[in-house]
Order: C-alpha cells, then sequence, then structure tokens
C-alpha cells in the first residue's frame, strides 16, 4: 500500500493543473473576449453544468411566423465555451415559417426530429439548392449563406440545428431590415425596395427610420 | 433592359471565381489532406449533395452491446468536408451500451431523441460526470475524453451525437485493448490487467497476440 | 573559402525542403480543397506571382448602380492562396450604391481612397452602424453581416475592402433574392414581400422561377 | 398586432445573447490574452468605434528614412480585436526608405496609394523577390520574411500596409541590432558584422552594449 | 543627432503599442479562457520567464510503475501560454511502464533521451504501431489516441515528450478507471471487465464505488 | 460466438471509414498545398512511418560557425503532416553559433540535451532576453522573432528545438544578406551597412549582386 500511496502522490503532484483546460464551462459574468468566456473554477463545475434541458419545450409559435427558434447557445448553455459548437430547436406549426436569415460565424448542420421540413439556402453565385427533409435526414448550410425553412405539408414539424461554433449569430433578413431603425430610404437605396413597400413592413415588424 | 444586361454583365463577371468556396463537397475518389478532401466541381454539386439520409433508419442492434453508432462523418456524408461538423446517431435496445470511447479529433454535443439515457464522462483529473438524461436534453462531452451511454429504464433509446469535426475518429476502449493484435504482454503491462483476462477479453471481442 | 563552403553546404542540405511552405502560391488548375488550392512548384514562382494590377484599373461603372466591385481573390490573385487575405476596389460614380451584401467567410476592413462613402452594416441583434467615411478613412464590417456602401455628395468615390479570407465570397441580397432561380412563391413566404414585388424585381435583376 | 408583439417578444427572448460576439470591440484596459481584450459591452459599442481616422494624415517623415510607418493595430483600433486583420500607413519622401523588417505575426497585403515604390522580400530559400511597383498594385509579403519598401523615383509614395491579423507585430532588422541593448560582442558574433560597425551604427540608432 | 532622435520619437511612438503580442507570459492568477490565460504586463516580463528549469532533474520513480511523468505545460511554464506548445519529461527505470493513456488536446512527438525504449499507440481502426526506440529517435503520437512507454531493456530510460498546445490533458486509463469514483457497476458496464476484477484494481489504485 | 460476430460486423461496417484521419502521414509526392501535403494511403502506413532516427547522430559541424542544425520538419519527417509539430537538432562545437535567424512559421521550445548554451531573442519592442541555459532546461522563443544560440563555456553542447509547425521555416539573417542575390545597394540602403562592408560579406558567404 505504500508504494501506490508513493505513486499516487507523485502523479498527482505532478498534473494536478494540467487537466484544468479539458474543459472551460464559461463563466457569462466573466469579461468575453474574441475566443468565448472565462473558464468557471473547474472545482465548481459539476455533472449539471454539462447538460442543458432548455430545448426539451417546444418554443411558442403563437406568432406570425407560426414557428419559433429556441438557441442552444453559449449564452445559454455555458459548458460550450470554447467547443465550437452549439444548438437550436425549431418548431414549426402547419405552414410554419423560419424566413430567411443566416448565422455570420457558422456552418449549420439541421437534423428533422418531425415531420416534413422544405429547405434551402442561396449561393455567392446566386444558386439555390432546396429539399424537402423528412425525418431523420440532415441537411447542411454553409456559413454565412442565406437560407430558410418551411413545415411541408399540414403537420407540425421540428428541427435541430447544430452549428460549428459556440456563438454562431443569427440575422434574420426582414428583422435586420424592417425591425431595425435602418433609415427607410437607405433601405430602399441599398435593396431597390420602394420606400412604400418598406415602410409598410416596418410597421409590420415593429422597425422605424 | 439594357442597362441591368451592362449590370449583370459587369457583376459576373468580376465575381464569377469569388464563391467556389462557399462550400466543398468532398471528392472522396481524390487524396484527402490535413484539413480533408478535395472539393467537388460546383458545377456538378446539387441540392443532393446537401442532403444525407443515412440516419434515418435505426442501426442493427441484434449483438451484445445491444446497441449501435451510425456515423455520418465526411466519409459518409461528403458536404461535411472542411466545415467542422459531423454526426452519428445511437440506438439503444433495452440495456443497450455504448461502451467507452473517445473522439480523439472532435468535442460531442449529445442530444436525446427518444427514451433515456445515462451518459458520462471522466475527466485528466479522474473527476466522473454522469446524469441520465431525458429526450430532448443535451449533453457535452469535451474532445478526447472517455465517456459513455447507457440506455436507463428497460425502454429502447435513441440519440444524435454532434462534433466539432467532420472527421471526429472513434476509439473503443475494449476494441483497442481487445480486439486488436495488441500484444496481450503489453496489454497487461500498460493496463494492470491479469494476461488471463485479457486473453479472455480477446477471445470474446477478435483480437489476436 | 573551403571553410564556407563546407558550410554552406552543410545548411544548404539540412534545410532544403524546409523553406518550401513560406508561401503556397495557388496553382489553379489543380484542386482546390478546404484549405485553399495546391502550391505551384516554388522552382516556378517568379517576384511576378506576389504582384497584382487587377485593381489599377476603375471597374466599369456603366450599370444600374452605377458602382463596380472588382475583386483580387485568390481565384485573381493565386499568391493569396492561404495566407487569410484578400482585397477588392469599390468604384462609385455620384450616386453609386454597392447593395446589401455580406461576406460569408470573411471580416472586411474598408479603406476610402477617395471622395467620400456612407457605409453601414447591421448586427444580429439589428442594431445598425452607420457612418460617413472621408479619404484615409477605415471601417470595420464583421463576418457575414449585412453591409452597404454609398456614394456620399455628388463626386466620385473609390474604396478597397480588405477581407481576412483568400476567398471572403460575396452574397449581395438582391442577387440570391430576384436573379436566382429562387421560386417566387418560395422568396415571398421566407421574406414577406408580396409576389408582385418579387416578380417585378425578378424582370429587371433577370430572376426566374 | 397583437400577433407580431407575441413574434416579436418570442424571438427577441430567445435570441437576445446570441448576437453579442458579431464583434468584440477591444477593451484595451482590460487583460489581454492570447486571443485579444476582452470585448467592451456591447450595449455601448456605437457606429464611432467602428471606424478609425488615424491612417487619415501623413506620417511625420523628417527622420533619416524620409519615412514614416503609421500602425491601426489592435491598440489603436479597438474594433479590430479578433478579427484576424489590421493595417498600417507607409508614408516615402524622395528616397524614402522602410528598413529591411518583419511582421512576426502577420502576412502582408501592400496596396500602393501614390507614386512608385521598389519591394522585396526574401524567403527562406534566400530568394529574393523585387518588383517595383505602380498606384494600385498589390504585392504579398510571405508572414515573418524580411522585406523592405523603398520610394522608386524621385517623388513622394504612400502605400497602405494591410495584416492577416489584428496584431502583427513590427520587427525592425537595425531596431533589433542597433538601438536595443544587444550587446555588442554578441551581435557581432550571431551576424558577423566587426564590433567596430555594430559600436558605429549603435552609435546612429541609439541603442547601448 | 537630431534627425535620429526624431526618427526614433517618430517610429516608437507610432508602434509602441504594437508589439505586446510577441509573447503572452500566462497570469496564473488571473481568469483562464479558452484561448488560455491573460498576459502578465510586458513591462514585468524578463529572460527568467521565458526559462524553465523543472526538466532539468529525474522525477521521482519510487511507485508501482517504476516510472513519472513531470509536465512543463502552461501550469508549470507560464511563458509557453498560447504558443501551442509544451512539454514533458518521463523517466523510466529498468521495466518501468507508463500505462496506457490519451493526451485529449495534443498530438505528441516522442525524443529518447537516454536508453531504449518501447513505445506504441492503437489507431481508430484499432491497427497498433509499436516501435523500440533508440536515444536520438523521434516517434509521433496523434492526438487522443491510447498510447503508452516502456523500458526496454534492463536499464533506465528517459524521453521528452513534446506537445502541439500548451495544455495537452493526460488521461491515464486505469486511473480514469480505478482511481476515480467511476461507479464499478457502470465501469463493468462500458468495459465488459469483471466487477471483481474492478473493485480488486480499485482497491490497488485508490478508487472508490 | 454468433453474437460478437454480429457485433463486430455492425461496428466495423459502420464505422470504417471514420479512422482514416486519426494522422495523415505526408505523401512528399502528392501536391502540397496550404495545410500541407496529402495523406498516404492509411493502409500502407507502418509503425516505420512513424518514427524517424534522423537526429540521432551528430550534425557536421566542420564549417565557420563549428555548428550545424539538422531538421525533422514535415519533409523529413512526413508522420507531422498536419500535426502542428515537428523539431530540429542543434550541435555546437566548443563557441559555435547558431547566427541570428527566424523561424517564420512557428513557436520554437529550445530543449539543452548536453553542455551549456547562452540563447536569446530580440522583440519587436526592441527588448533583448538572454540566458545561458543548463542541460535539460527549455527557453521560449516566440514565433518570428530573430534569435541566437551560443555554445556557452569551452565544452560541446546539444540541443533540440520543437516547432508548433510541421514546417516552420528558418530564415537565417546572413544568409538572406550576404549568400542571396540581394542587391548590394539595397541591402545597403534597407539596412544602412555601408556597401563594402556587405561586399565583403557576400564574398565570405556566396552572396551575390
Amino acid at each position: 500500500m505504500l508504494l501506490h500511496t508513493f505513486f499516487l502522490l507523485s502523479i498527482l503532484l505532478s498534473t494536478s493543473h494540467a487537466s484544468v483546460q479539458d474543459f472551460c464551462v464559461g463563466d457569462l459574468k466573466g469579461a468575453e473576449g474574441p475566443a468565448g468566456f472565462p473558464c468557471k473554477t473547474p472545482a465548481t463545475v459539476t455533472s449539471d453544468d454539462f447538460v442543458f434541458a432548455g430545448l426539451s419545450e417546444a418554443g411558442n409559435i403563437t406568432n406570425i411566423i407560426n414557428a419559433a427558434v429556441t438557441p442552444a447557445f453559449v449564452s445559454q448553455f455555458p459548458a460550450l465555451n470554447g467547443l465550437g459548437l452549439s444548438a437550436a430547436r425549431l418548431d414549426l406549426g402547419p405552414g410554419g415559417v423560419i424566413p430567411l436569415h443566416t448565422h455570420p460565424g457558422a456552418n449549420e448542420l439541421l437534423l428533422v426530429s418531425k415531420g416534413h421540413i422544405t429547405a434551402g439556402f442561396i449561393s455567392s453565385s446566386n444558386n439555390v439548392y432546396i429539399k424537402v427533409l423528412k425525418k431523420g435526414e440532415l441537411m447542411v448550410f454553409p456559413q454565412g449563406l442565406l437560407h430558410f425553412q418551411i413545415a411541408a405539408g399540414k403537420r407540425n414539424a421540428i428541427a435541430h440545428a447544430i452549428f460549428s461554433s459556440a456563438n454562431p449569430g443569427l440575422q434574420i433578413l426582414d428583422f435586420a431590415l424592417f425591425a431595425s431603425n435602418f433609415p427607410t430610404p437607405l433601405v430602399s437605396k441599398t435593396t431597390f425596395l420602394d420606400p412604400v413597400i418598406v415602410k409598410k413592413l416596418k410597421a409590420v415588424l415593429g422597425g422605424s427610420g
């Protein structure tokens, strides 16, 4: 027994600090940097830190798009800090639509968990890649490209989006244009949309300017 | 109409090559390099390249672990090439076990799609993080650490594992030790397991040496 | 003299291969991969490979936007291969507009080389950051976010955009929506724009569907 | 109107934290780390943070090299934090010289903005790549290699250097050797320069030792 | 002398902040993040920060493996912070064994400094790569794969391991299984080892559960 | 036995491609790219690929520097391909000098294997960090900075340099200036060295121009 005590002591002493960065559960109160949040002290990390239940329940789809996006990004699930991974749950009612959007900071892999979904993206070359996806199928959306998901058929659908960053970002086209204070004359000039149309959509979506 | 023709010509000419690398669907017949496979010619890429149905069906769990892992890595789903993402489907029968294993090249995010799963990992500091996960819950397994998944309760379970690499690798501990030709004396010396036990497990799992 | 010959021989022999990857001028005929093109044989590389004159002349702005973008991406300037850098020249006539667009794969740093430019971008949080830039000023546009540039005042303007990738991509919003074959019903559903308006813009910009 | 309120609420709530890291304007008072500075609180960031006017004016070239380098690195322009980009302005009087130097942490892309510049670099294989560049031309200088810029002809010249890092570093050869306290015997031993010459240059450039 | 003063002033002013990140010696009291520790103030950094003597002495091999691992990771040698490099010293008595282990976060390059060492690793495909290494020979162990080192012959041996990360981690298989509180029934289920054997090894190595 | 056959079949089928990229031993005859060489077919890789004996013997120090550098970069040791690691052996006779040089693409960690070595580097801020290193000590040289090693005392010394890239590059200052065809007037203009001195050193080191 003496030997193994020596053994353990020598190894444990020499490696005691080495394993800290197996993981770096984010301390959201710390100052975020380009690589993410500071790490919680490893000694305070428990199994609970590594588990997230926030995607278990459906998002609220009582809205004009009949759909909801629930994120599990690093701000919701701090264990993702520094891991280059995150997720989101999409809930689509019948006819539900996730409008055109991009993730400025990540590639996306979509997994259909229920129902059928029509999904597509547009490339820099203005090619359009569209498919009707069934339960269990995966689709790739490369980083930063405009894409959408629509419930196909008249049933509900659920999907899980997975991202190659703990903080993929989410820019919804209509929100950027019509729910912001982006001045109408500039929206019109940079999109060729008539100012009247811009103003009308701003009224619906809550934008100003 | 003249104007827009000029417009399109000038823009399309100047950007014709710029968008190639929106994506790099892998040409599996090309020579793989450290960053992945060469890209298929963009002109031959269609919507079908971006969709993978191989995880739609359950893996065959008629085996001693009552479980199966079906990968959607770059070799199965070439659209993942260079994207830093891949996936796998886990099927677990009642009592099914995914034995201790590591992914040498990726962090993992597990999503329970059906049933309950007991999952856990061990850190470099020899701390053990174990949780019983319910449908819809996520759990993180940091890169390269030993982890496992077991069906909790007496029901089937399904999960989807997501990885932060298109080629995460998969080293199953028992296979590395007992289904390989790792010489029994060396297995014994480097694990403290009795050679008799090593030989017995080699007989079960198909190893030699 | 004998000594230095020995010296040179011993050093040159031992390091002859080591310096190959100082640079990797792209061989555009080779198969592109996730990290870029194969390298030209270093022995065939000359000073000319490292210089690009394609941004010296103004782009053709005889078009509806009264503006032009001329890229110096890896496809135009193969010496950028693997260096994480590229450039483009923007020419704006009086009132010229670079419409809303994103670079899916790079951050941008804009340098105004002549005249005044009104430029802006919209964040994921739908905040709008707009400034009138003078000659010599720099502005940052983070990766993947919608942004624009407009000639301010009634004079010509020139700017140089610099990107954090040899292949930043360029997705022009109006082209993605209205110069592609993205089906009008889907455009309408995912943007809330009236199909009549979509069809009208498609007619102008050359889209179909 | 009720509907869109629900809509906005559900989306805004769920994504409120997700977009933080669209950008990470550096807080220079925070503790720098390997990836850069901590981010300013996004709520305090304004358009002004993304614009830098420090390269608008010529650097002071009243010095022995008849030239000046004005940096727009992360320390001068904190919006570059984490973006993998920075810039510098070179001003060269007639005959002005930017002496041999390296950027230890970045590739460089040089854009000649005015006049003619003779520029060159030396590779690890001791090949020398030199060109006379005209206004509007670009030249690449791979990371860490010795390079220089000289005003060609008898006119002033201006150039902008762009770097693949927010903090490229700048090691000027003569300053490293002769403006430092690098002991003369060691300078001599490691460069084969006569100690008398070393001392003479130290006297001119302000070195000691 | 006036000129050079002007010269120095102009250059020193303009580049004074630019060089900070040549290095980022870790401040271990600061909050660690995904990219490492905050940097010590450069002004307080001296030559001593860049040198580490902790591998000069043999580790204590009075233990059951007759071997010791002494790390020079970022926690022991803070100058490695952010550099993507670290080291460790292996001391092996006659018959000494570094048991099967992985480095979850780094590739390894082993240099035999004294004696002969039998070393090997097992790939994801369950192939075993084993060699007897002599003094001065190098061997590669790819990231995250199980590997071991054993003193060959009856002499002492010393080796230095080099890692592609400042914090490579170290998961020793037997410690993970038998020196932790990983519950015996779960160890048994996920390794196929008999619970009696598991309990016996736990008794030797100090595990519980 | 039937069961384990099923087991192996199901697992082996599903993971057969997944493990390819555990390693990517370079095929030096293939076309190098920004990330390295194409991989050798894994089936042809043997234990021998992972071992390199080229640093076992002393380099030839019969030369004016009484020293030699023997590299184990990817071109000499193809198993390093894509791993972010390489090595070199330094042999120093009494008074031997490795002249000022940089590694444009890697950080360095020096391990003194025999004797005493005076080593140092100069930062971008022109600070000089010098230490006399004893056997077993480590010193860090950050990427791209000028540094040197000199045998301290009158004995031979050996060191091993480790790099954070498989292809760190090596630019020896005197070779870049005086063993190349860098035109003497340009060397003089960009270093402030008298042309007479430049020509003299070119004569010794084999340069021209």
